[in-house]
């Protein structure tokens, strides 16, 4: 009996992008269950001084990682470009982790988060603005009638509130991270580690 | 016709130990040539103003980090323990870096190198220590007689500098690094990617 992977996502980060496009068929492969959870990086980031992606802060690694995530993308066969304008990364997930957590039990839920991935690492769309994630929304449900981005409230700004307090409590300091038990496995290099813990649990 | 991959390390890195271990019969299966390229990161963390390694600048990083080492070693069969006494991690690498680019050109340079690396990652023996280099030298070339550490000069001294600054010019930020043609690949778990872009090329 395999056991759940729970799979830590920041709509910010380009390797959340990557292992969202990959898990399912991977743990599908294997039997194990994941369950999908929005985070954010920002408080966990700010916490040790950093006001910026560390892809920013060490240009360096920003541009490696660039070529990294498109030469790792062709492999995988995963759709994606680097940004024509630099400012664009890193965006702000805010709003759509919060809309994600107040659609997590429907059952369009986890493709409202490709919906997202998919508008902002192939298109560069702005995942801000309340426009494009009822756009995310509309495209997952099949339908424009339901939540929308202006339905936020105090209950899905608590969810993410807490999501951060329990990454934080994991030992989380990234992302993609995957969670299986006790276990953390850090970024979309260690998804086939983790869901082959979980098979073998 | 395969490319040659460098393959840039440095003896005070734990990841660099599981390709140290690992690059010879991933490489042999694609019939990849291996440059094994030693240098010190040290420099290049301080000029982003980091006085120690990552991994105890960021605790919970660390952490992870262990355990990372510990499962992955499991996983590929590499021996590996973790440190008992924390301050034992990074060892001061300058002496085994100098040594192996003066032994780099003998049938038994890479020996050398991967008797440093298991004298410190599995014995945790501080191989800044001269008799500890003497005794891999000894071990690598089957014979106590030849270059020893006390024979460290200006010629190694100036080949090290001229490694780290190479390492600048090509964009390398951590260790390990594989680098093929323009391509530079960072991390054990890019070892692979690395070998089958090198044997396509």
């Amino acid at each position: 009996m395999a056991s759940p992977v729970d799979f830590w996502f920041d709509f910010a980060s380009t390797y959340s992008y990557l292992s969202a496009s990959r898990i399912d068929a991977e743990a599908a492969a294997r039997g194990v269950v994941v369950r999908w959870r929005p985070f954010l990086l920002g408080p966990i980031f700010a916490a040790q001084g950093w006001t910026d992606s560390p892809f920013n802060l060490q240009p360096v690694k920003g541009r490696y990682m660039w070529r990294d995530m498109t030469r790792r993308a062709e492999r995988f066969g995963v759709p994606f470009r680097a940004p024509e304008d630099a400012s664009a990364f890193p965006r702000r997930s805010l709003l759509a982790a919060r809309v994600a957590l107040a659609v997590r039990d429907e059952p369009w839920g986890v493709a409202f988060c490709r919906q997202v991935f998919a508008a902002e690492f192939v298109e560069w769309r702005d995942i801000a603005d309340p426009a494009v994630i009822d756009a995310c929304l509309e495209q997952a449900r099949g339908s424009a009638d339901g939540f929308s981005a202006a339905d936020i409230g105090d209950a899905q700004k608590t969810a993410l509130r807490a999501s951060g307090e329990e990454a934080v409590a994991r030992g989380l300091f990234g992302a993609p991270s995957f969670v299986v038990g006790d276990e953390i496995f850090w970024g979309d290099d260690r998804l086939e580690d983790a869901l082959d813990w979980a098979a073998k649990d």
